[in-house]
């Protein structure tokens, strides 16, 4: 009984998210599907990250079991034919062993979420930033996110619904770079809480803007108070870049 | 009776080119409606290129006189508004002397033709790319390349439907560049025939793959002969970078 490791690519926007679910289309069932078309066998696919309705992936890892044995690259082919329209590509396929888990073998995340400043509404970058119509300060941002690297308790930065055990996470590296008129923030850790990237990106623009100084994201922090983050971030500008075994 | 000059950004795919035409809507027609709609005036704008069905802009140029004066920041917001949904934005209006021309004033064209080699389909460039299957060569695509800079009888790499009187033209640049996955063209010229760089783009593309030395570039060109072009490339990876003036 062959295991499956899959690289998977996505465009987020048709999406009620990563998780199977009743209320419209989601990446998981959309390649359940496929695998079912191409293999006559129903599996259901673990995921690396279970990505929000919006959120987009370069680079998502999945894996899953099948009773007849494939080619790597037959079943790469094979699930790209079966996918199309929608918007989610096989990058790769592997076989790999039978320990592979996507889930609880990641070493690490790595996301990234894309900002960009102008007055003029987005359209080629539409659904894959967030627009932003002012300035933002990158430098401060940095230094205000420099205050979250480390091994914290994320009360402040976690969705209500976050169903992990601890608030406490580590974050690795969390960076606040400008190019011309877009800010990237590049986040990485073992596992992210539920809105905790967005969360954070929509403090760090409160700094971004000047209402707040890098130094209250740490009092934010230190308060383990979900009433301190600032406004969550929209789903657009999010993306699973790679994901680390 | 002020001249106002706009900068566009558009995802060319919607729309039937730059041009207004009967079988559908345009990029000219779009912005011409909403500058109806918010000055109530009837106007025919004129744009730096007319690009084809499907070819994209970062930053097109276009001209239009009105009878009333208004903030360029005014134009901008206006057309914008009215230009939703469609995938147009204006980056920047600015009022001109009444001698701008936007396609005869116009210095340089800076186009750019992306080409993405994988196995997977485009996601997330989706329309924005010309996906390759197979590898290519993008050295000698670019040795190729340097026989077409300078002043030449490009017509080989013309359009039969092409209005130009001469076919002659001067490339000032033409490079072709890999990073990763990705290999980028860029072209740059006073102007362009018509489908001239998708025609090169088709054509080098036959170098990349090792069907063509570079030296059968050079002949291609040198018999003026439109039958020997390679395959014109499709428009989704074009895109009409800038225009000086």
């Amino acid at each position: 009984m062959p295991r499956y490791r899959i690289t998977i690519e996505y465009d987020g926007g048709p999406f009620v998210g990563w998780q199977r679910q009743d209320n419209g289309p989601s990446i998981q069932g959309s390649i359940e599907a496929a695998i079912k078309a191409f293999s006559s066998e129903t599996v259901t696919i673990t995921g690396a990250g279970r990505t929000d309705a919006g959120v987009h992936a370069l680079g998502q890892i999945a894996h899953f079991d099948l009773q007849k044995i494939f080619a790597p690259n037959k079943v790469q082919d094979a699930l790209n034919h079966f996918l199309r329209p929608a918007p989610i590509a096989i990058l790769e396929a592997a076989e790999v062993a039978p320990d592979f888990h996507a889930r609880f073998s990641a070493k690490a995340r790595h996301y990234l979420f894309r900002i960009i400043c102008r007055r003029a509404p987005l359209v080629l970058e539409r659904g894959h930033a967030w627009q932003v119509v002012h300035d933002l300060d990158a430098d401060a941002m940095h230094e205000a996110a420099q205050y979250l690297v480390g091994q914290h308790d994320f009360t402040t930065f976690r969705a209500a619904e976050c169903q992990a055990q601890s608030p406490v996470k580590t974050i690795d590296k969390l960076t606040v770079r400008r190019a011309l008129d877009e800010i990237s923030i590049e986040a990485s850790a073992r596992s992210f809480l539920h809105h905790q990237v967005r969360s954070i990106t929509g403090t760090l623009k409160l700094v971004g803007e000047g209402k707040w100084r890098p130094k209250d994201v740490k009092a934010a922090l230190e308060a383990c108070d979900r009433s301190r983050c600032g406004p969550v971030a929209p789903p657009d500008g999010l993306h699973l870049v790679r994901v680390d075994y």
